[in-house]
């Protein structure tokens, strides 16, 4: 029996490990829960699956749920909250798998503690390994801690990294979906709308991730999370754009050979695959072969995606590049969503940013924080700059 | 430094294990070689590797390559023959791996030896398997022998499952071109000639073997042959027809993944992988992924291609009826090369002789041969029976 931790348990990701957790009761049990914000399905969460801890966005959340908890006389939960409680709920000591799965970089401090504890990672949150990879994966190796990845490409990278040692790999392959503008005209990128770019063709997730999709930074934070948990420079991680997303990614071998991992697109079948390595369990997520025709790939266009171009570079310099490639994302994102920027304001945004980050390797959690932030109010500088230049 | 026999040494297989041990001189020495009937070939093989122990067809072949070997000052090779010299090559004491690429059941008996001497096998020699494949694997479990297949579709099979546990597969893909008959209506293929039938789409083989692709008999034989290599029942072997051939195989594990192997097709690389195994060493077989736009994968067609249901009626029955499957083919694909009987008429010639065929599993190599020959005499039968009835 594995005991879970989840961090994000409301999240999309939280839910589908729940129902794997839910479809396999006499293989995982839920032992902690970090939920956020959501008094309402933390609440119900906690009703279900009874956790020795939750813990929720803030104090007051905390409180509030703890008394709804106490009039349905539920008194074995403990209710925590912040960060400190994101680290509790990370390292209870029955807890053998944490699934890292909080947005951003706020699951961080959690994860960190998670490894130090020695618990499993199964690793969903991508901005982690971007932002502090570095600092995770020595500690994963001091502590000999498995960094499962749960994103379909690097999970598909695992499986295929099985078929041969480590240092067998020549390098390894990403395949991208391309995004809604994969066939658009370069001259049109400055004028697509918000709208248009939150449309994903194969996939649905949140505002942020959907917008990464189409300026492909998404796969350029891929690239940087691939370097790190298979300790391969950047120059090995290709990526090919693939419609489909049926082949979910690609390792080549040395000797000529590729490996590749096909499978439905449900996040549910990577969590399975973490919680259970290294044993592979029966599900009835099946891919039907019978009914697979048509399969695309093309080399990605990196002049009508410079976020590509841009996380290239970032790889390269590691670091506090890595952080400000991620965190300028964030911020320039969000001015495209807000429409104070065009399309094409999101890698001219980063492109900025990263020219004017210094090059540091941060050694702590704390110094990354502390990166990121100034990243972000580097970013808001560049798009005020942005704005009074065109007031001018 | 691994010393290789090869089994079929002037044949194409043969030449490409010789083209690898050439360019790996740090890891491949060539010990023994059994060369067949082409003494020109034999010839120039023994001046360039000096094998330990040659073997030809015949005795006259055998004397005539010593003399021929004598005058160019070449002593310290012995010169043998028959299927009593094959044995001897392949159970040379240093040889450590053993190529088995002699077509037909004739590499049968060195084979066995071979695994009875506990080498290694590399297994090019699809008949082996399908004739004696019950036999050939029971002798490799007692005597912990590895069988790695070196044909394109059970080396991607070989590879893909090393991504999982044996009990972990739920089943196996084999890709199959469709042959140069994929698309043709059904009423049309009474009419298929031999010329239209030689000329396979992806691969330069043999005149039986391209045959066999165009029947799809060939993908028939490769079912039995998976169902013995990785102990699998026929249901849980799948036929995907895929025309570029670049998908080399599938495996389908329980949990919903599937892994896939792509390369060249160049049979260089399947032989080096089984050479070098568990290992895999560097080559210049690169597949170019930059280069890779569409990949099409469809249902076989039963109906067109009746010989892929025979291939299952006889793996079912194992035994007596996968070795008539692949003798009356031979038989018959001679007749339909010779224009005795139309290409509809294969199908036709096998499922009579599968008919007669009493369920009976061999338990020597001696039984093996026997069956053989009783359903080559068989299908002989049937094919006059054939010309009798259309005389009348």
């Amino acid at each position: 029996m594995k005991h879970v931790a989840i961090l994000g348990s409301t999240g999309s990701i939280g839910q589908s490990t729940l129902n794997i957790v839910e479809s396999y009761p006499e293989r995982f049990a839920v032992a902690s829960l970090a939920a956020g914000r959501n008094i309402d399905a933390a609440f119900d969460q906690c009703i279900r699956w009874r956790p020795r801890v939750v813990s929720m966005a803030s104090e007051e959340l905390a409180a509030a749920l703890a008394r709804r908890l106490r009039d349905k006389g539920v008194t074995a939960t403990e209710v925590v909250w912040g960060s400190e409680g994101a680290v509790r709920v990370a390292t209870v000591p029955e807890v053998d798998f944490v699934v890292s799965a909080i947005v951003g970089v706020a699951g961080l401090e959690a994860t960190y503690a998670a490894v130090r504890a020695g618990k499993t990672i199964g690793l969903a949150n991508k901005e982690a390994m971007v932002a502090a990879g570095e600092i995770l994966t020595a500690a994963a190796r001091e502590k000999n801690v498995a960094l499962l990845p749960i994103d379909s490409e690097h999970n598909a990278i695992h499986q295929c990294m099985r078929a041969g040692a480590r240092r067998e790999v020549r390098q390894i392959w990403l395949t991208a979906s391309g995004g809604p503008f994969r066939t658009l005209p370069a001259p049109e990128f400055r004028n697509i709308t918000v709208e248009q770019a939150l449309h994903h063709p194969t996939w649905v997730m949140g505002r942020r991730i959907t917008i990464d999709s189409a300026t492909l930074l998404n796969k350029g934070l891929e690239i940087i999370e691939a370097c790190r948990l298979f300790d391969l420079p950047p120059s090995a991680i290709k990526v090919t754009v693939h419609p489909q997303s049926t082949v979910h990614s690609l390792v080549e071998y040395v000797d000529g050979s590729l490996l590749a991992q096909i499978s439905v697109t449900d996040m549910r079948l990577p969590i399975l695959y973490a919680l259970s390595y290294p044993e592979r369990v029966p599900s009835d997520l099946r891919f039907d072969m019978a009914s697979l025709a048509d399969l695309h790939f093309e080399p990605p266009d990196l002049e009508r995606f410079p976020c590509l171009r841009l996380a290239y570079e970032a790889a390269e310099k590691g670091g506090a590049h890595a952080i400000a490639l991620n965190a300028a994302d964030e911020i320039a994102v969000q001015a495209f969503l807000e429409r104070v920027i065009p399309f094409t304001g999101i890698p001219d945004t980063i492109g900025q940013v990263l020219q004017a980050t210094r090059e540091t390797h941060p050694a702590t959690i704390k110094e990354v924080l502390a990166l990121d932030g100034q990243a972000r109010e580097l970013a808001r500088e560049v798009l005020a700059g942005r704005e009074a230049s065109q007031r001018c």
